[in-house]
């Protein structure tokens, strides 16, 4: 279930065909979940394109709206604007053990398509998990990277699984989730899609839409309010689109995103590692010595108008897709995090 | 009137006793208002305290949510972390000229304290008000940048005064309004203030706390949906506190700024320069050479919570307040904006 | 004279034709001095292009290495990427008439070409001349600005002109200095070009080459060594070039500016205030709304080591001829600033 | 042997004890090296403290030069100021594995000290040695990284060891390297430290103090000089000090690192990742929830000037150090790096 079946419509633009990022022609995502007593938890795989990232790099931008959080991969994004690897995401201690398996399945890939290849900026996300795992074991590793890469496809899970297994958001369970817009320039048609690892904000604050769930629920609890809620975890989000862009304006569109966490009701807390990390699959980039001069196509600057929207809305809808496909889950310390679906 | 007056409460945290900037002790606001036919504009001016502020300057912060304005003096707050002049906000054309009369009172100001001055960071504001003021006159003189700080009063006037004379916000008229929260922290009381020159935002997305107000006038009005609706204009927030905080923890604090504008319905749209400068009266910085090592307190990283929290709130309430004191004015092409008010 | 009538080659690559900013096609470099007994100081306007700079917007970039300076119009630059107006330098106390002749001027200019202009970003640089100049009678109007711009030209003069008639640079006369390198791409001669005003520095670091001149002087004057010699002053470095690069790319290439003033001897002393910005004549972006998607040319990232390069040594070079072509003054307070020639 | 002992004396201000940057009380340096005929390679841990950092973290900062490089845990360091786990440094591919490791050291550590801790931002630098190491190996393990904390000390060794077993710096062998540097404020006597791991630069602009010894090896070899040479590989530089300053003023010093290097000829080239990470011993900061309020004492900015200089002149002799105290070695390929000390 999706916020659409309860009748919240986010928004005023109109989705892609499936309403998640991989409507983004080439886009596609996979997951790797462990799920045993000790551990939920996993990796997520954003796979921009299907030819060699490394030999055609993808126009690519971050934003770190707050940079309580481990994300890997930036420095280099930030300097050259191109992403040469797919993005995963993970529990926070993983990182390493999923840069390194990012390492190995370029290294290979490379191998295959006999390009040499000695440098390589893998890209890691995370959020922490450690209410749901036991996180010091540091349970993904690379089989994990490689099984979520196997895993592949347009019509991916959201919820509880991959690097969303073991999260909490806004005092919910919390997971993966996506959305999409689509929008018509000059007479063609490009899509902007958002994923989404939602493992932040406080109950208190939760709207959907122009409820205040967050405190019907806690009426409904007849919960105490809590003398200094506290907005702990992070949240990951993943940019795509086609529409012809440069990397400072992908980042102008990714400081969107945050308008769709504050609608939710984020304040984007003190513990919260809020990363914007976005690509363009236009203006691919060629790696190494051949190439002097490229042609690139972008937009005007109030052009961007309406990818801003699209960000906004997108991010929005992602977060509130990650809490109706999340289901209830026992914490480790044997509290329960209850699935929203209960109160929509 | 202001929003509290219409029943809505934004968000959980307690105003200060005006539920203005100005709860901050020690810090005044005063305005010049120009309002002829050719001309509604003015220049409002944000005092921090009463004491010469190049002897001992302000710990000070600022955040480019969306740079397309032409705020002045922000380099040297970025490299320095501090606020040596009071803070102007202006019409964008006026900045040159308001730039020049903060130097001329500074001069002023140093020579009766016998404090040679041969350098100085005047920092200034501004929105775009062509609509209501013809403005490649630049009509704001260095005689307004005074007759405001004359005016300078801890109760000062909201809506179209000052710098707000002539600024629209989500489709109806802006101006100026600010907001205040107070909080306890390890046994002391401490307010943040903010005040906005609300020059931003699209109708149609205009939120008043729960109800999506925008959509509701344009309902009212039977208006035809625009094909491609644009948030031009800007918005200046301007942040004080007495809370130890460091210049880096100022900038966590007006990054969260956004929440509320978000909140409100924003976006940040391309055309609008959203800007946000803060300043603590806690941790003065002396001028000059004799001081070698300084003392400072600083708030513990989560501590800043519950800064987050009230930056977000009074930044909303600030905007909306900036609405309600607005009253219904004739643009220069002949049309009206309205004021909110009508429809609260 | 220039540095290479003294027989020393700042680095490997050739210069251009005037080995000045100018041989960028199309720049052009004007100036206003003011010189009475109180007064030693100016205005210098470099101009991009001969034609209307709103309406076909140059890709710009800034980059800050030291933000202890007053420098305007950089929040917009680093937002949209863009450059519409010319870049002018003054001394620091008069940067907000500067700022306000700018609007005058660009306010004519689009009137004269039927170009509705509500709103500008004018681009204003400064050092300060305390020195040489009684700074707070703010003497540069309106008048020194259109004069500056009436005497653009190719071979402009350097030296004490213009916003170099009062500013010290290593502890000798400094002032305006340009340089310049050429560079063959895919068989297409390409030029960078770099201005300076010179204000910073201190003597005891001055090289000059392969030469520790600075220690020299201060040898030769049997002066004592300063307890702890301090860099005040600033620099500001405007970059031109015609090379087909993206704004980020034009950030990467300032970033080196910097070899060239570390390599005459500066440490980016707290005082001074070290800015550049850059533009390319190339990659022209039009002003608003019929346009929707643009096409660039942007070289390889690799390829901009040649840049990297030019831009390093032109600032190198500009720097020394700033002090070649200046000449030895008396300062306000009766002593002197001697000219470096006298020690080459 | 190091840069001293051929009579060159770097810049005018005196070296610590052992001119390292183990001269800044608490400070020490471990390296493993991989040394087989297809590695050569390892890591160097810098340990800023005896206890634990994650308990009592330490005021951080962070500054890209040049990010074409893959260092982590930037994102933390800039938004909190502050480190919790040692710096350490390894080769390109690697940087996953020892990010690992020191998961594994701080999960171990703070068990042993029975302190909860379930996030931890572990801080790894790179630089890519390919061309002495066979690196799609990733031969660095975590036993090399304990074996580098186990081997920490204060007179650590320099050239081809740790991280800098395989590192070329212009165009010769490169490697580790350190200096220091005191100075005396208000009466206390501080210290400032830096390691760099070198591989950056070209040979033919590389300088040692005044003499152009780039050209002169290209000479002597009688080398024919390259169409287009290019600056490849990255610098890490680390930077230690006592003195009391502010994650801003940290990242303030560290910009002048950027001095030394082009002192000695570097231009940041495209390809090199230049990273300056730094932090005090002084004003650290409790982890956690009981505190509210600390107190932090800071230079007064003018009083930085001292230290700016500092990071200059050590970061200008610990490159030099890196390269007298590497020796000649044999590269994959059969050709040969020479060491630097063949031509002083």
């Amino acid at each position: 279930m999706r916020i659409r079946d309860y009748g919240v419509v986010v928004g005023a633009m109109e989705p892609g065909r499936l309403n998640k990022i991989t409507d983004v022609p080439g886009v596609r995502v996979g997951h790797a979940t462990i799920d045993d007593p000790l551990h939920h938890t996993g990796v997520t795989v954003i796979m921009p394109c299907a030819d060699n990232m490394f030999v055609r790099k993808l126009t690519a931008a971050s934003f770190v709206l707050n940079g309580f959080g481990k994300t890997q991969g930036l420095v280099q994004i930030d300097e050259l604007g191109t992403l040469e690897t797919p993005i995963a995401l993970t529990n926070t201690l993983n990182v390493g053990k999923v840069h390194d398996a990012l390492v190995s399945y370029m290294v290979a890939r490379c191998e295959a398509d006999r390009f040499e290849m000695r440098s390589i900026n893998p890209v890691v996300g995370e959020c922490n998990d450690a209410a749901f795992n036991t996180i010091c074991d540091r349970p993904v590793e690379e089989r994990h990277v490689l099984e979520a890469i196997d895993s592949l496809c347009e019509d991916f899970e959201e919820g509880c699984v991959g690097a969303g297994a073991g999260t909490s958001c806004h005092g919910l369970k919390g997971g993966i989730g996506s959305s999409s817009r689509v929008m018509d320039i000059a007479g063609k048609r490009y899509t902007l899609g958002v994923l989404v690892q939602s493992n932040h904000g406080t109950l208190e604050e939760l709207h959907v839409g122009e409820r205040a769930l967050g405190r019907e629920i806690i009426e409904k609890r007849k919960q105490l309010p809590q003398a200094e809620p506290s907005d702990r975890g992070s949240i990951m989000m993943i940019l795509a689109t086609d529409l012809p862009v440069s990397d400072r304006q992908l980042r102008r569109i990714l400081r969107r995103c945050s308008v769709g966490l504050a609608r939710n009701g984020s304040y984007f807390g003190h513990g919260s590692g809020d990363v914007m990390i976005g690509f363009t699959t236009e203006n691919r980039v060629p790696h190494g010595g051949m190439h002097r001069v490229i042609e690139q196509k972008v937009l005007t600057e109030h052009t961007l108008e309406l990818a801003f929207r699209a960000a906004a809305e997108a991010t929005q809808e992602a977060v509130l897709n990650s809490l109706t496909a999340a289901k209830e889950m026992t914490v480790l310390d044997g509290t329960v995090k209850e699935s929203i679906t209960k109160y929509l």
